[in-house]
Order: structure tokens, then C-alpha cells, then sequence
């Protein structure tokens, strides 16, 4: 009998630290075989060059798919989902997986989904259940319709993930692999950390505290992007930290994030800010974990954060509704409210650890139900069970 | 201010009769503006020209969208999908919409609810909330999950559609616009009905009782197509009575359906029947209507069947789940059970009217919320409200 | 140093039977390695499963891609082609192939050659120089120039490509590798040869004469097919001989000959017809080798029919300007011309042998050149040089 | 009867330009329809909002279509020809034109070209028959073999075509439109001229020389790119002479030039530099005309420059072969040759006009040959008449 092959499409800088303790887990396995497809952003060198970093790490790709129709407004990001599934169709049958695998809620997400079932390849889901703003609230629970294995990272998402009707017995909660990566870690920075990887900017001196900013567009609010950005420039500005700031993801809206801090750059207006495309996952932990405070929208405030307790202001509405631990605190767009709730979070320091999303085991745990599980192709809403 | 642009984009034959009462209902509509989008199936040939029964009816499309990738293999479903995704997106780009309707749980649909509600344009759906067999279960349910106004058939699916999560606010039982097609008709048939219509095998007599078959491939079961229609073949061979008997849709495994039929023909096992590709959703109301048994898995046998009391037998999976009223029994992919309830249904004969798909006014009342009720784009589980 | 990766696309039955002696040479060459991807029609069950031909014959698929656009009109040919790019490039990219070779003049053809070329992909080409009617006239020619490696099949094709431009030092007269399948094979037909193959129709028997046609609608006649078709069929009817009858390819227009066909079928005025889908490309060689005449507008019939010597009547306009050997008389869509000419051919019989498109051996020529020749990647236009 | 419906794709910054004086002339005619389709690179922020500079000339196009899949690698190059196809035949089944217009030879143009041929669309097709580097070459002939109507720019272009095989009744020798926007204009530049763009890097004073730098990839040499205009900018950076230098177009390497131009800023290696990402087609017309000398490998050195007798030194392969008055020299990628023939050329001041591109009447000229030809849509390859 061959191995389970367990095909995982990879598609961003966030979706590989989301999994790359899963990827581990699953080559580590003997039931199983990775079958590793890249796509997206994780090809584009303006993401930071994300390929390299998972190559470095040992895992090899068995293909790589071109998805990305240049753009980033509402239309292109539809159209990049439509490539999407045509394109991992066509990888779908000729690697013939048993259970592929998708992370999360973006277009990559839901293109996998859709390709692998209606292909009758199970698909098998993390991080499925939680409550966000932006289109990939409605993405997040279209792909946990089209998914036959949930594994969602809190007990609230899989509760939530039972009530939209789903199988209680195809519900896993096994915490989220982002926090395996994590618990693992030595967090120390060694002092040659910020000049190992290039950017632009002022630079940070590894000595002195420094905050972390990640200010994604909200799709949703599509053409509010540049505003939005300039509120958090100004607080910043104000704030007169060391600042390491990253560039946001490819997403409807990105363009006019990249704007707002293209032109503050231009004014002279980033004093003691230094501009990142990518950091390996293990860096962006280490990262975090020693900042003072992590300012935006990033769902790693909410996630690595908790388990980490590093103060986080989130911004806007992104992150509506999503579950987080005490180590957040929300602010709306607005530049006076940032820098007050900064202040704050920067004043009480570090927060106790909250297990919430995790413990460090969801990797194994997972790669253990996909080579035990064997699930139904064929779904049933289970109310009318 | 422009009148609301309301996007409607028709897929298929069966597309079509569900939705036509409302394409009418929107173009009467003072405050609302009709842009009808055809594509994938309504366009080929081979699913009967379902573009001039569209146009015969007086709705002028805005454009045409060919978007069916060749093969009905799961792969080719997965492909047609984000080919829509890719050409719909561009439609809606030019077109700007204000709201875009997508009907039941096809590949056609969820490509419009991806394309439209990546582009931030809400997306009201119909028939969402039922429950079914094949790949069209998760596919519905997924759609709802994009979608910002739902306009489900039945109570029982409203219900379900809110335990999903969605806002009650943005639930509207309001019954079947298929239903509202039937209601209005004179049911009863012309003399030349069935000359009007091509097609090919032995002559329908309408004087004399008939029966109608029409049965998909299940998706999920792909590969099983073959055997299963040769049961159903069967059955209706040894039933002796003038069939009138439709072609599959364009999914997954319709080429083994159209296999079998074809090996049927060859082999001269098809006496009595005759195999027509289309009628206009009259028609095809008028046509089971007057027939005295229903056999197969097409859910008008479940929907229409309901309202006008028909008998029917569903075969097979596909409709496993689906709420039905008291016309339907049930039989598995098995020749002499096919035969056995068939035969009694047959014996019974008509059954009293069930309104539970709705009572002839879906169109309106659809078309007025639409004019009236402004969606927010911004999702939100309602669990976390 | 690894071996020159030769990647071969085919796409249908008759490209098959055009490359399938150099793909047993660039299989069996040392210093070469086959790499097969199957795509288009090849993949499709209603063009005779051409697939499974392929792997009896021993060669393995690297992959396969679903590329065609269903409808066989003008707009879907287009899209199958931009189709067949965006899938074939992402094979190219993970292939890696030295030289992509690519045959003739269909629109899988030039998918193929602007997919290869763009990447910088030396591209070799079969069949150029040719010339005809049909969108195939000017496919080829754009191919040509698209091109890094020419293999003619006939001196003046040769002739043509260098005319064009083509630095002479690229353009290599081996003739047709179309030829070396007739030339090698037994040409005597087993006594159960037409039972082999399904098809529907009238039974051939093998002991007596009889003609084969094969009649592709032209694409640059679009809306005609239906008409020249009716021609034809009314000529053979007339001809009251045995006749064995291919379906056209998937090309626009292919539902209106099919359309022709199928109504005759009804009308039963098909008498002594058999219609088959497909054959091996050897049981098409013997299948024209030991017909009294061919009928249509394959190219078959102007190239293996030079080599074969058998008598051909080529109707209307799609090999309008090909060269031919004295085999082939030409008629109108005009039924009347048609049957006249048939009876001339079938009372002329055989005629001799012509070499013009290869005798044999441009298969090991090809493969030889293959491994030996490394061709620039950049062209330039040769009369500037 | 209608007006004659001719359809023109514009993709880039460039196209425009080329093709500006034509679309006044067709929209200016009374027996022609302007449809103007924008796609590409035309609708990216990132290449200057084409969009807005066309609809400020009064252009309103018919729709847009974004084709552009990122990466700018060979591989997307193809993806987007592909994506290019799909979308065009579309828009093209949807508009109906009766002519169908393309420029130069980007992969927008063979796009175009394929999707219009193939729906039997004929097409015309401006600067063929021109020799050049970069796979610009191939694609130019390729466009070229499936056009019906030639509007070569020079004397020479219209013999090569005629040499290809065109029949000599379809090959019109206009000129270029894009002279005609040159030979219109008042050239002098506005003081406010170079802060009505933004931009970024040092002030450019209008009262002082300066030189003009457009070095764009050349896909051929894919992965050079970064070495090629390092020893650009190390030239430049010697010459001491204020620089106005543009982005490259979307191809294959370009982000290899742009990571080049990036770094060079970050090491403070640009004093006097202004980098630009797009001009009015009228504004870099009167930028290139009164500088003291161009840089690159930009058509523009070659086509306008001729015109206005511009010093230009053409840098590497891109144009090699192509035809050009005195006011070129040509320099490999090597500092020290680039320097000194820049440094010769701003010694020797303007050039004569040279009108061999043409004189300024292109437009009119192709307008009514557009509106009064009737070209046939099956070609032939001439040698064979």
C-alpha cells in the first residue's frame, strides 16, 4: 500500500509559519507522504522571497503555480482565485493526494478548497471556525463548507465549527501548528538579527526596545486603505520608537497601504522606522516575542501573541470578533487613539501565557488524525441528521 | 440615482426555470434594472439552446460568458469553476452591479458568489439551506456562507441557514421563484407538444399515459455513472410504459450516464422511449405535470413534484436529505426496486397539492427586498454577535 | 550531465499518429529523454479515448492538462488556446524540458510554442511550411515564426520556411514522421478489424470495397459546416458503397458536421455507414491503405495517401493549396462533383508511390538532430543578417 | 448599415503612445466605431495610471480587462499571453468587432491577435515587419502571419512583410502613429514640467540639461538584467549630468532592473537622478526631444528619436537588427563604452530629421484603409498564389 499522500499548497510568508510544524510532522511521518505545492505570493520576490526560506528549511516542492493576477483590487484578488483552482486542479491530478490540505481564509484557501472537492479529495482545514472582519470571515466558513477535517485552533472556533452544521466527529480541536513553531523556539535575537535581512530605513538598534508594525488592508473597506495607513503613521511617528515596520500582504488594497508608507518615506516622516518584506517564521516569532508592543491588524498579535503575552494594540476591523487574549486591546482608525492605547500596552509590559490557541503539540496531533482518519467524501448537513 | 443593477447570471436549463419568474419580477420592477449574464452550459448546443428559449422569452442578455472546460470529469467541474471565476469577475468589473443573484448550489454558482463577493458587490442567493446529496451539498452550503441575502425555498431551510450562523436579518423565507412558474401555467398540453421538440427513439403518443426520467451523475460517487443508469434502464424497460427521457446535466460522469443511454439505444433496449435534450421550463412543467410518474434524482421531482402532486421515485443519493412532500418515495441504484415503487406509484396516482417550496409569489417578494433592503458587505458570524 | 529533456504535447488522435515515430526515437535515444504531456482532445472519451491507444503503446504521460473550452465555436477555439498556455506554462516550469516540440497547426500548436517560447524554451516544429486553407494556414505559419528548429515534411515546405526568414540553418527536410508509421507497418487487415472498434452504423464487411471519409468542418467557414456536410452525405449516399465514416475534430464548427451526421442517422439515410470515433494511428494507416477511396478534407489523405498511393477526393477549400501527388483530385462542397469524382477514383485505383513527404526514416532523423543541434534562443529575422 | 466597429486593445504606457493618433482618427471618421478595450499593464498603478491620461484625452473605453499574472518571470510572461486570450475573446464575442486592432509585438499583441483570428476577426496590425531583440522578434513576424491588414511603420518593415508571404495587397506603408503625436506637438516644455509628475529622487532643474535613461529587460537574456543596468547606472553616475530615468515595462526581468535601480537609491549611488514612472505620450514626447541625449534600449531612441534627431546611444541586444536614422549609436552592457558614447553623442548635439519612421499622417492614412478595405479572412501563404 502506498502512503497517504497529503498534499499541502503553501501561498504566502504567513500561511508557511501557520504550517510548517504540520509539514514537518507530516514528512516526519511514517504513514505519510508531503506532497508540497507552491503558489501565490510565496513565489513573488516583492513577498521576500518566501521560497527560499522553505527550501532552506528542507522541504522540496513538487510543483509551483503561478496564481497571482497583478492588481491588487476586488477584481484581480476574484480573478487570482479563479487561476487558482484551474491551476491546482491541474496539480491535483497528476499528484493524485489523498487529503490536501489548506490553511486559514485567504483566495489561496478557498481556490484549494474548491479544486480538491470537487476532485472528491477530501480537504482537511486549520485555523476553520475563528471570527474576523474583512472577506476572509465569509472565506474562512465557505472553506470550512467545502472541508471533510477541521482542525481549528481554539475550542471556541470548534464549537463554532459544530454549530454551522458540521460533523462533530470531523471536528478536531488540536490547537494551531503556528504555536508548535513558537513553543519551540529559542526566542533569543542574536545581535546580528536585523541586519541579516535587508529592507529599507533607518536602522534598529538591537539593544534598544522597538514595536512591530503590520497594517494589512480590509478588503472590505476597499479604497479606505490609504487613510487608514496614515492614521497609524502618525501615531508612530508620535510614539518616537524604534519601529520595525512590514509591508502588507497581497491583498485588494495592498497598493494603497504601500502608498501611505511610500509617501510618508518620501517626506521624511519614517524617523526611526525600518521596512521588512519577509523574515523566516522562527525570526518573525523572535521578532515579536521581544517587541514592546505590536501595533495593526496582523493576526499574529492575536495568536502568537497570546501565547507569547507580548502587548498588542489592534487596529480597526480586521480582527472584529475574533477570539484574543488579554494581551489585546483595540483601537479604532484613528491616530490618538493608537498612541494612547501604545502608551498603555508599552507601560504594563508582558502579559501572562494563554494556551488559548495552543500549546505547541498541533502539528503532531494532526499529522496523526490524517494518517488514521479516513473521512467521508460525501457531506451531510449534520442538522438534518 | 441609477436604478439598482441587479446581476443575474444563468448557467443552465434548469438554472433558468428557477429563476425566471424573478428575472421577469426584476425587469417589471420600477426601481430595479435587469443585467442578464449567460454562460457556461445555457450556451452549448448540446444542452438544447437554452439562449434562444431565454431570448424567445424576451430577456436580452448583457453578455455571454463560455466558461465550461470540457470533460465532465472532476477535474474539468474544478477548471469550469475558476474559468467562471475568472470571466464573471471581468463581467461585474464593466457591468458594476449593485447586487448579484446566484440561483441553488451549482459549479456556476459558487464562481459567481466568489466573484461577486470578493469584488465587495453582495451576493443574495437562492434555494440555500436544502439539503442533498453529491458535491452540490457542500457546494450550497459554501454559498451561503458567501452570501449576504438568502431567499431559501423552504422554512425548514431558513432555519438552517440561520443555525449556520447567518444573520436572521438577512433571511428571507419567500418559497421557490420555481414554484412560481408552475402557478401561473396552464398545465395542460397541445396536441403537437411533443413534436415540437427534437430528440430521438420512439414517438411519444400523448394520448396514452407516459413517464419521465431524468438522472444526473453523482459526483461524488464518480465512476458508478455507468451502473447505475443501467439499473434505472432496466427498470424502465421491464416497465412497459412510453418514457419521455432527458439528458443528464453537464457534471462530472454525465459521460457515463449519456454511456449507458447511448449503449441502450445501440442495442435497441429503448423501445418506448424517447430522449429529448430541453424543453422551456413551461414545458417542462407541463411535461411532469401530466406525467404519471416521476423517475430519477432531478430535484423538480422533490421541488415542482411537491406543488403538483406528482409521483415520483428518486433514485440514488443525490437528493439524500432533501426536505420532500408526500409524492416522493425512495429507491436505491436497484432495478427491481426501481420497478416495484415505481409501479406503485403509478397505482396511486396524483397526490394533493404541498406548498412547502412555496406558493407561486417567490419572484415578487424577492425582487421587492431586493429593491428595498440594503445589504452590508462586511459578513459577520452571528454566533459572536 | 543529464540528458536532453525533449518534451512532446499532444493533443489529439491525429497529432498522435504525427509524432508517434519520434516519440519511440527520442524514447530509444541515448542521449535523450521523452518527456510526454497529454492535453486537449486527447483527453477527451468522445474523440475515442486516445489516451489509453497511447499507453498500450508504451509511452507514460509526465502529466496531463484539460485545456479545451466546450463549444466548437470560433470564441471557445480562442479560449482553449489562451487555456492551453497558462496550463502548458506551468508544465514547462516544472519540467524544465531543453527543446519543447510541437506538431502542425492547431491551436494546442501554437498554446504549446508561445508557452515555450516565452520561456525561453527553444521550440522545434513539425509540419511547417505547409500550405492550406482553414485558421490552420495562418497558426502554422505564426508557429513558424514562433520557432527554433524546423523538420518539413517536404522540400518545398523547406523551401517556404527559409523564404520566410527562418535562418536555413534551422531548417532540417527529413520529411513527415507520419510517413514512418505507414512505411513500417503490415498493411494487411485482420479478418476482425472493424469489430474491434465500436462505432454505430451499419456493419462493414471486410471482404468487400469500400471508401472512408473524414470531413472537418473549416473554421474559417464557420456557420457552412452543416451544408458542405449534407453535400457530402448525399454523394456517398448516391455512391452506394461500403463506407467508413470518422467524426471531425473538436474544432469550431465540429457541432454542425456532427449535426449533419447525426440527422442522416435519424432519417436513416446512412445505409452501408459505419461511424467510428477513433482507431490506432496503424489501423488508420491500414484502414486508408486498403480503401478504394477517401472522401473529405483530412490531410491524411494528401500525406499518407501520397505514400500509399491511394485515390483521394479532397472536397472544398481546407487543404486548398497543399501540396499534393497525383492521388488527389479536387472537388467543391457540391455533391454532384463529389460523386463524380469519387467513381473516377474508385475505377482509376491505386497509383504509385510518392516520396514527397518522407519515405520513412524522419523520426531517427529528428531525434538525431534533437540531441545534436543547440539552437539560439534568440531569433532575428534572416534577411536583415 | 453600421459604422465599421474597430476594436483596439491598449495594454501600456507605450501602446498608447503608438497608437493615440490613430484612435482621434478612427473615433474622428464617420464610417468607423472606436472601441477601445484597456488591459494589462494599462490598468496598474505601479506603471503610471495609463487609465486616467487616456480618459483624459477623451477616450472612454468599452471595458477593461486586467491580464497581467505577477511574477514577471518567462514563465507569467506566457501566463498572461494565456489569461490575455481568454479574456479578449470575451470581450470580442460580446463588442463584435468588425476589425480588430493590435500594436507592435508585446505579448498583449499576440493576444489580441490570436483571440481575433481565431473567431475569424480580421486583423490589423501596426509595426510589423520590423527587426529587433528580445522575444519581441519572434512574437512581431508571429503577430504578423496572422494578421490581415499590415500598417508598417518603414519602407524596409513593408518589404520584409511582403518577403514573409503576405499577399502585397494587404501590406500599407502609413508610417507610424506614434510620429504623428511627435510631428503635432509644440515641444517646448512648461517651467512647472517635471513636478507635475511625482517621482522620486533628486529635483530635476528645466533650466539645466539633462539626459533620459529607459532600459527595459530583455526576456532572451532573462537573469542578466541586474548585472546590465548595474553598468548602466555606474555609467550614468560618472556622466555627472542630471538624469531622468523610467521604470521598465512589465516583462520578464523586470524586477531584476528594478531591484537594481532600488539598490543603487539605498546606497545613495542616484545624486541627480529623478526616477519616473510615466509621462502623457505628449510629455515624453517633449522630454526625449529636448534632452541632450537618450539612454537605453527603449523603440522610442530609435522611432521618435529619428524624427526629432535626438542623440540616443542604444544599449545591448533589445534592438539589435533594427532599423535607425544617424542619431543612434550603439554601446554593449559595459560601463565604460556606454559613458563614452554618451559623453560623444551630447558633444555632437542634434541630428537632422529623419522621416523614414514616418512624417506624421499615420493615423489618417490607417483610418481610411480601416474603413474602406474589406480584408479576406482566410489568408494564404503568398509564394503559393
Amino acid at each position: 500500500m502506498h502512503k497517504r499522500r497529503i498534499c499541502v499548497v503553501v501561498n504566502s510568508r504567513a500561511n508557511y509559519g501557520r504550517i510548517k510544524s504540520l509539514l514537518g510532522a507530516v514528512k516526519a511521518h511514517p504513514d505519510l507522504e508531503l506532497q508540497l505545492v507552491l503558489g501565490a505570493s510565496a513565489l513573488l520576490q516583492r513577498f521576500g522571497g518566501v521560497r527560499s526560506v522553505i527550501e532552506n528549511d528542507g522541504f522540496v516542492p513538487v510543483s509551483v503555480v503561478h496564481t497571482i493576477v497583478e492588481g491588487e483590487t476586488p477584481a484581480t484578488m476574484a480573478k487570482s482565485t479563479g487561476l487558482g483552482v484551474i491551476e491546482l486542479s491541474t496539480q491535483f491530478e497528476n499528484l493524485k493526494p489523498d487529503i490536501v490540505l489548506t490553511v486559514a481564509d485567504r483566495f489561496e484557501t478557498i481556490a484549494t478548497a474548491i479544486a480538491a472537492s470537487y476532485m472528491n479529495i477530501p480537504v482537511a482545514h486549520t485555523q476553520g471556525g475563528e471570527v474576523t472582519g474583512s472577506i476572509d470571515e465569509c472565506v474562512r466558513h465557505a472553506v470550512t463548507k467545502l472541508s471533510h477535517l477541521h482542525f481549528p485552533a481554539t475550542e471556541q472556533a470548534a464549537e463554532y465549527i459544530r454549530r454551522m452544521g458540521e460533523d462533530p466527529a470531523t471536528v478536531f480541536w488540536t490547537g494551531c501548528p503556528a504555536i508548535d513553531l513558537v513553543a519551540d523556539l529559542d526566542l533569543e535575537m542574536p545581535a546580528d538579527f536585523f541586519t541579516r535581512y535587508k529592507g529599507v530605513g533607518d536602522e534598529i538598534d538591537i539593544r534598544k526596545p522597538y514595536i512591530v508594525v503590520l497594517q494589512h488592508p480590509v478588503t472590505t473597506e476597499y479604497g479606505s486603505g490609504f487613510a487608514q495607513i496614515c492614521e497609524t503613521l502618525e501615531a508612530v511617528r508620535r510614539l518616537e520608537k524604534q519601529t520595525v515596520w512590514l509591508w502588507p500582504n497581497v491583498d485588494a488594497g495592498s497598493d494603497d497601504v504601500s502608498k501611505g508608507l511610500r509617501m510618508a518615506r518620501e517626506k521624511n516622516q519614517t524617523k526611526g522606522i525600518h521596512f521588512y518584506r519577509n523574515f523566516s517564521p522562527e525570526d518573525y516569532a523572535r521578532l515579536i516575542a521581544n517587541a514592546d508592543c505590536l501595533l495593526g491588524n496582523s493576526s499574529s498579535a492575536l495568536r502568537e501573541g497570546a501565547f507569547l503575552g507580548v502587548p498588542a494594540v489592534n487596529i480597526g476591523t480586521r480582527q472584529q470578533g475574533r477570539e484574543c487574549g488579554s494581551n489585546v486591546v483595540h483601537a479604532d482608525y484613528d491616530c490618538r487613539q493608537i498612541l494612547e492605547r501604545a502608551r498603555e500596552q508599552i507601560q504594563h509590559g508582558k502579559y501572562p501565557r494563554d494556551g488559548r490557541f495552543g500549546i505547541g503539540d498541533a502539528g503532531v496531533k494532526i499529522a496523526n488524525i490524517l494518517a488514521t482518519t479516513t473521512p467521508r467524501i460525501q457531506k451531510r448537513l449534520h442538522y438534518s441528521v
